[in-house]
């Protein structure tokens, strides 16, 4: 962990077809790192190419946000697929969105499952290894977003893969590191998120809903595009971070 | 054309779930270049990764078969697409199969259009620039399959891309070039097509249904994988073009 | 046509999991009959379900609004389905909508296609045979939408069926009776529309964007959903009907 | 429990689009009640069409199928939706096949829930009442099929619902009464089936694999459709009920 940069990720391009889902153009203005879906949980071939174009304008880093084939269900409900289905179904994913990276002629920075698949994957060894394989057959240079202790993490560390660490600076944390789900998301104050991010990077230090500290080293600040006021406080994450001197770099980029 | 060796082509993989269709295993010994769907029209992760490696076992060349967004009707019906919906349609079932052949460690050889979707591209200026603009922008040196003197094929050659031309050795033609669609698929008799084949790649000549002959040029041999005896058929051509010294070559092998 | 009394009716439930459209919960308060997705196009059976209990409570009646199986093109993009297909696809989506209906313990009311397949049925003998078909088979009492001179509306009345003719009167029209689609939604004069509606319901009469009028007439004032200042329309169109001694009621209920 | 007549039913209307799955012609004269798949892990309109009216000309009970939102898994695994997802399912796929039995002229007779989903809801309280609830909105006078003491038997029973028990009967049993499921159905013997089922609707005795026999009263015998030899199995089934005078008969018409 470097105090002097972080990067700033979201979710984007989870429109399908005449459905449109958050505020991609704005969000993309104030974040480093781009998770594109890629069809399966939400995103479609025009929404892909779009996201990428505007990604690639706006300077950020794009990666594949492969998610459970559930459209219906945005990718949130535990299906219980196979290692073999799993890996198949992030092959096919990657793949996808590299038709359009390479569209763009740039290069695809990171994989970060959407969701309960990220839960799943992290918690399963089967799933994890499933993950990791499916990465290293199709495109090894991949930064995989993972959590130190998990499954994922700890395979793709073995296999030599590149890792990036994110915490969602938007929610609030028990001291166990468990964060805390709305039901329905609420606004968060923009000011008090961007000078707790900027203490995580300075510090690794991050306060928790008990009055307590948790230490937690990150590569990358996730921002939820669905949140009602996050491009307020991604604005503001962006400011502080400046003011403290530390840099948003998308992390593939140091 | 070359009288020494010629290409011989299939649809595969269009296996869906828990739906099997067709006879991948016995039809890839005998044909030199596979068309896989992609996941529109049929196919899905997993059939695509199954078809990928059991032709690299055989020697086979993969190209994408993509097909229009209409599973439930085999992408068989035509829809109003924009060219532009095309373009990123074809870029994603390029991008994903192209997960499975570089997982596979395998070249992807050619894109074949599915069906209806190649004949509104034939006919259609747009659509065919739009194909040959997906093509160029994901992987360039793809060989698309088209037939002379329809768009696909000239903007194909007048951008520089490398054509195969084929023709369905198991249909029956008019002396205009157009083939005879049975809506029930029949048996052919195997020897006569095999024979049909032999000529076709000896003198560029094929008999029409109205006793006349008709001149062709011709790099692949197309069979359908649903036709009753399909394997016979392809098995009868590989002895005759073998009894006349022909070479089933893949075309992009050449 | 009767003017003292006019339908208003608007297509809603066009929600989709995590994607919501339009704002039904305002609008509902101000039509009489709306157009409920049947989750082809659109919808699926949670936002079905809503739709049908939000109408009940508010008291406005329900109708069928099947669509194209093209939920990426929110079936409005021509698909070449024959009459068969669609008889099946519109038995089937009257008989999804009929549970919910019955659930709520309401009588479903009408059946109005969706966008471009309303446009594909009128236009076609087959298509329109096969609708009043698949009406008569599954539920002989619902009422056709349609428009004079169309083949739904003639095959509809010769076989005794109900129809409800309607206009989209947020549109512009030509001479000619159509209408003048724009690309993206444009807001319009909510007031001249509404004085637009109470001409038409007591003169049947409309003008024209060449400066005439044409005559016509109608059982229902359809509004878009998906209009950009729709609810404020809609309202005032209430308030001017209201104005004109013109009681806003839906059609099956005369 | 009547040891002189008794239902034997089937899962059928399995295929989609394209792919054809089982042999519904040839089973179907031998089954009393069909469980005909409603278009969610399996079947579409045409085929649902198609099953309706062949089981009405040879006289079998329909009774809907219905499935988890999975075509690509065939509903063959779990999923985590909630109670009020599941009832919204339930009533969209009853109402859909409502279509066209009422299009048939025929009365729906059950429900069956599908494969993993029927296993679901029997160990899940809360998705049992969803069930049990969905019909009794939709269509009360439906008999659920259900096993005892598992959730869904027990609930149905206390709603006043009637409720159809069945055994697989090309299956072997545990002990305990658990199935033995191979991975790959293999042929069985078709007169031991035969003779298992004679048994067991005269005596309510079954072998099972330990050498000992279990109690148990049915309703119904259930073959698989995708068993190798179903037919061969059920025509057996057939002949020696018959030598045992006992009559094969939907459940819903004692």
């Amino acid at each position: 962990m470097d105090a002097t940069r972080i990067d700033i990720s979201a979710d984007v391009g989870e429109s399908f077809g005449n459905y449109k889902l958050g505020n991609d153009e704005e969000l993309l203005k104030y974040i480093t790192s781009a998770n594109v879906a890629c069809g399966f949980h939400a995103g479609d071939p025009g929404v892909m190419r779009k996201s990428v174009i505007l990604a690639k304008e706006l300077g950020v880093a794009v990666g594949a946000h492969p998610g459970l084939p559930d459209l219906l269900g945005f990718g949130r409900r535990r299906m219980d697929i196979s290692p073999g289905e799993l890996k198949d179904y992030i092959v096919y994913q990657i793949g996808a969105l590299k038709g359009f990276t390479d569209a763009a002629k740039i290069k695809m920075q990171h994989v970060s499952a959407h969701g309960v698949l990220a839960g799943m994957i992290a918690g399963n060894e089967g799933l994890a290894k499933a993950m990791v394989d499916a990465i290293r057959e199709v495109h090894p240079d991949l930064i995989l977003v993972a959590r130190p202790k998990q499954y994922t993490y700890e395979i793709a560390k073995q296999s030599g893969m590149r890792v990036m660490r994110l915490i969602a600076i938007d929610l609030q944390y028990r001291a166990d590191g468990t964060p805390i789900i709305e039901r329905k998301k609420k606004s968060a104050d923009a000011l008090e998120v961007a000078k707790k991010a900027v203490r995580l990077v300075k510090e690794g230090k991050m306060a928790t809903v008990d009055g307590g500290d948790m230490e937690i080293e990150i590569d990358s600040l996730l921002v939820h595009g669905d949140g009602p006021n996050v491009v307020e406080i991604v604005k503001a994450v962006r400011d502080e971070l400046s003011k403290g001197n530390i840099k948003a770099q998308a992390y593939g980029r140091n």
